[in-house]
């Protein structure tokens, strides 16, 4: 119990502390940090799960929902596939050292712009231990320390996490204080975590709509926004009937409850009733309930009224909001109006109009022919995902773990003066 | 007066509306834009040095200070000066479009990243009225539209300003909502810039630390912070005497006035008496004042006595603090405590000493044997500066057009699903 007794103040000044020795840690002294994490995920199910039941039998009591009790639990197959994610960050290469770019200047300055890490990571989500052992490793390999506000749902889990991640990196000869768990200080220490200026580096806030919105507002320390998904696909005029198809069920039925699954599906109107009711009909054998406007509903009666509020909506679900729209410019004219600006994805065999959707999309990731659903870290190549920024700062799209750095310049002279 | 009647959500919707044209205008049809702009701040003496003056005039009996009475003034040399500095843009490359990276993914999409604006970047500063110029065309070239509050005291100067750059865009096609001041809206207006999320996709401060720190507190539109720089420099054991000389005396008489100028001076205690003597000494010359802890007053006497204050503090003018620490790990420690993270540099012969310092030293641009007035876009080569970012999210040290730019993924398919 490293932990017990100390501040909140005290926590970030050692996390801040921990900060410099990751900072210069070697990726194999981090390496092995990371694999005695593992194991102790993997060891640990004895002190974690008694931990995890008492949350989950609060939750019951307090009323959360069958959803959040889910992601709340842990059992040994979830501790072991938390262990292959840290063993899975260990192969990944290590960011920080990597030279972004560099030149050497007229007077023989040598000037290279290199990764560092952030320092300290804040993270702010709720009622997912996973996410606990995530942001942790992460920020491990990126060398980063991190500070933790896990919410109280999942508080006595958190606890005994943090406390086994201490011990981990302490077996291997680094700060144990490179993680540090704020709970114990409830809304108020969130509310400090967001203010803390010079203590955190950068704060990440990972949940519903709401806790990000209120991080957003109420923070001074600079925020990583990770978003909600109101996805959109175009159908167009010409699009092939089977693509429209297998693109918008895939992108819809894979997964309904992510954020890269889609919400919205609009057609262009001199192609709606070609393209809807094969689509549609697939939708409705999915078990997907169809929220159509009234000129899509004229085409394909098996569905209920969509009103705007459907289409401001993430449904995260097996509801699926169509719009039969003008043309190209009316479909962009939604998106602007709806999209929460994440991914979009036009079908099309026009390439003039493949080329203007991609240009005037104003989302993190836009598409043409492809499942939204490929929005991802590890689709994308990453190896692990922080999230997916739907900011424009910093970062955009799926983060992966360079995303969890900075950079600095350096200038290596041999004396050179301004002239 | 395109803008005489129009409420401040007009006018941040109108730049939205301008920002859409801008990102997907040729870098040709911008660079004519940039270079009517030119003509524009060229030939508009006769309107723009009225304004001028009654904005100096106001300032006077305000009570505004000579310096800021200074930055506020033009004349038809600063104008010119102006128009240079936009016509140096126009021979800057356009970073929009640029493919950060990308690759062919094994199911056969094609992934890249590619930069694109912003879209509509705020700015606020201070009696400044190059910087309505400045930023309007570095926003232009970058594809963004820009939102300006440039403080009253420059109200009168700004408001001619931006008809002109509004003229100048007009006339080559380009929309003249792109550039848009809030002066007339007040503190109100600077408020709700601030808090205008969806609208600004970033806000600039540019000014006093007091402004920055304002604008950090108060806005939920993710900023930039350009920061102040309390510079130090490092004399190490084994320093080159003439080395010392010639990089501190650089550092901080070239320019005092600016943020990349040399505050403080530390030295390893062991060549204190061989280094600190010429250096300072030829300081004195040069009219420095010297404020030194008692180590260093016991060695040079021609000082005053510092205080934790002097240390803390950006003079910004013919004033350098002076310390005598133990070893390398003091000097750290005292950067540590005292930077404002903008640019350290050290002065040694020692390889593993350089090395630490430049790993351990957490600034924005580190340095070894070398002068800090080298912090600077266009001695990095960059052409053309937006300012020093201080902070480490998004840039970090000198900004230059890319760093005006976020980026999207484009994806292109041929009908991949995820399976």
């Amino acid at each position: 119990m490293l932990t017990a007794a100390r501040s909140l103040e005290e926590k970030l000044v050692a996390a801040r502390t921990a900060s410099r020795a990751l900072a210069t840690a070697s990726t194999a002294e981090k390496d092995a940090g990371l694999l005695a994490i593992a194991r102790a995920v993997e060891g640990g199910a004895s002190r974690i799960l008694p931990a995890n039941e008492l949350d989950l039998a609060n939750g019951r009591e307090n009323g959360l929902s069958v959803g959040l009790q889910d992601r709340l639990r842990l059992d040994e197959a979830r501790l072991a596939g938390l262990a292959t994610a840290v063993r899975d960050i260990v192969a990944l290469p290590d960011p920080v050292g990597g030279v972004v770019r560099g030149s050497n200047l007229p007077n023989g300055l040598k000037l290279s712009q290199v990764r560092v890490p952030f320092g300290v990571v804040g993270a702010i989500y709720e009622a997912r231990p996973n996410v606990t052992i995530d942001i942790a490793a992460l920020g491990l390999k990126s060398g980063n320390a991190v500070v933790l506000r896990g919410g109280s749902a999942a508080e006595n889990t958190n606890r005994v996490l943090v406390e086994l991640l201490q011990e981990a990196l302490a077996s291997t000869g680094l700060p144990a204080d490179a993680v540090q768990t704020i709970d114990e200080f409830g809304r108020t220490g969130a509310a400090e975590l967001m203010q803390a200026r010079g203590f955190v580096d950068v704060l990440i806030p990972r949940g519903s709509a709401q806790l990000i919105e209120a991080v957003v507002s109420e923070s001074t320390v600079p925020v990583i926004e990770t978003g909600a998904g109101i996805v959109h696909m175009f159908l167009d005029q010409g699009a092939d009937e089977q693509m429209a198809v297998d693109l918008a069920l895939n992108a819809k039925v894979h997964r309904p409850s992510v954020c890269n699954a889609l919400e919205t599906l609009l057609v262009d109107a001199r192609d709606a009733e070609r393209l809807l009711p094969p689509v549609l009909a697939a939708m409705r054998e999915q078990g997907v309930t169809i929220h159509a406007d009234d000129r899509a509903r004229a085409i394909f009666a098996d569905s209920v009224p969509a009103t705007d509020e459907d289409f401001a909506t993430e449904h995260m679900s097996l509801d699926l909001s169509v719009a039969v729209v003008d043309d190209l410019d009316a479909a962009l004219e939604h998106i602007r109006r709806f999209s929460t600006h994440h991914t979009e994805s036009i079908v099309t065999n026009d390439i003039a109009r493949a080329e203007r959707f991609l240009a005037e999309a104003d989302s993190a990731v836009v598409m043409v022919n492809a499942s939204t659903r490929f929005t991802d870290g590890g689709e994308f190549g990453f190896g692990a995902e922080v999230g997916i920024s739907t900011q424009k700062l910093h970062a955009r799209g799926p983060m992966g773990l360079p995303e969890l750095t900075s950079t600095k310049w350096i200038v290596r002279g041999a004396g050179q003066v301004r002239g």
